[in-house]
């Protein structure tokens, strides 16, 4: 086996560990949270059915690259819960040091690849960033809103506002998917799920 | 929201089901088996880091859309472990109702273009679909390799004959992946954990 096959496969086998990384979303049934890998597959889903709702028009492939390897990092770094202030100040710092590690696992090439992509999936410059960013930001919207109650927004007393600037992004990807989102919002606040401000 | 948009939606939230089908393999850490929706993404970047293996020139959009929609059948139709010879005897009627009725969700379209990927894969006859498949059988080996006694190739008293017949397809979509995985069939008969015959 040559040198280059025999990175590949140790940064395929290590990736594996993202499966033990859990979200705070709950899966629809309810019974357990969310790992990151299964979220990465579900949001690729999102971005191939729901690409024709995109502001602008966006490569695909380009799309499911970025949905697919967006949240590599974590199995280093964690999941930070999207509303935690405290945990999203080192944020950063630690994805960094978790993308130097397991990018670096893969030949040159690829390494550079993936670490572009990543990047560019944080910045939210390019129409397919900003794309995959709203589908990443309205899956688990979709699967808070189901779990009533249990969700995490619950739980961890998110408000109206809150929510209305971590989706707001939404609309930069797609308008079509920010309205509904919107009635999401709507909805958990009517039903006194979450408070208004 | 126009009936469009609520079809795609209620395929994306029924689809969530797939975290819930257990397949035989056991995730790296050996502590649960593998679901087929996080199965499903780590496809996808086998596919995607190894696609310059593949012994044609693939599309790896159309390689990446195989990967992520192959498996959605198991919602309805459960996974059907490769070497279960009773179970396979009726998979392709269960899978086509299955197909019937998941893709069926989304709206025409879309529901003929996720039906006619996922025929294709299954008919192996596209440089692309020999390249998915070839894929999805190196990647349960690879974790089975490293579940040692625990596999379910050992649980399951699997043959190196039988081993040879569900793996060799590996070689029509990429010789230089066959040729790893059969040192991986070497390892495991050699170390006593696969009889030979």
């Amino acid at each position: 086996m040559t040198d280059r096959l025999q990175q590949q496969l140790d940064f395929l086998m290590e990736i594996d560990r993202l499966k033990s990384v859990n979200r705070q979303t709950l899966i629809t049934d309810g019974t357990r949270r969310e790992n990151t890998a299964e979220h990465s597959w579900h949001l690729a889903m999102f971005a191939f059915v729901l690409a024709e709702h995109a502001n602008e028009d966006v490569d695909l492939l380009h799309v499911l690259q970025l949905c697919l390897i967006h949240d590599i990092v974590e199995i280093d770094a964690g999941d930070t819960f999207a509303y935690d202030t405290t945990a999203n100040s080192d944020k950063d710092e630690r994805e960094q040091r978790a993308a130097d590690r397991l990018f670096g696992l893969l030949p040159a090439d690829q390494q550079a690849r993936l670490r572009e992509l990543w990047e560019e999936y944080e910045a939210m410059e390019t129409a397919e960033s900003r794309f995959a960013n709203a589908v990443d930001r309205m899956q688990p919207a979709m699967l808070n809103h189901q779990a009533g109650d249990d969700s995490p927004w619950v739980q961890h007393g998110v408000t109206k506002p809150q929510m209305m600037k971590r989706l707001g992004p939404i609309g930069n990807g797609s308008e079509t998917l920010w309205t509904h989102v919107q009635t999401i919002i709507d909805d958990v606040v009517n039903r006194g799920l979450v408070p208004p401000e």
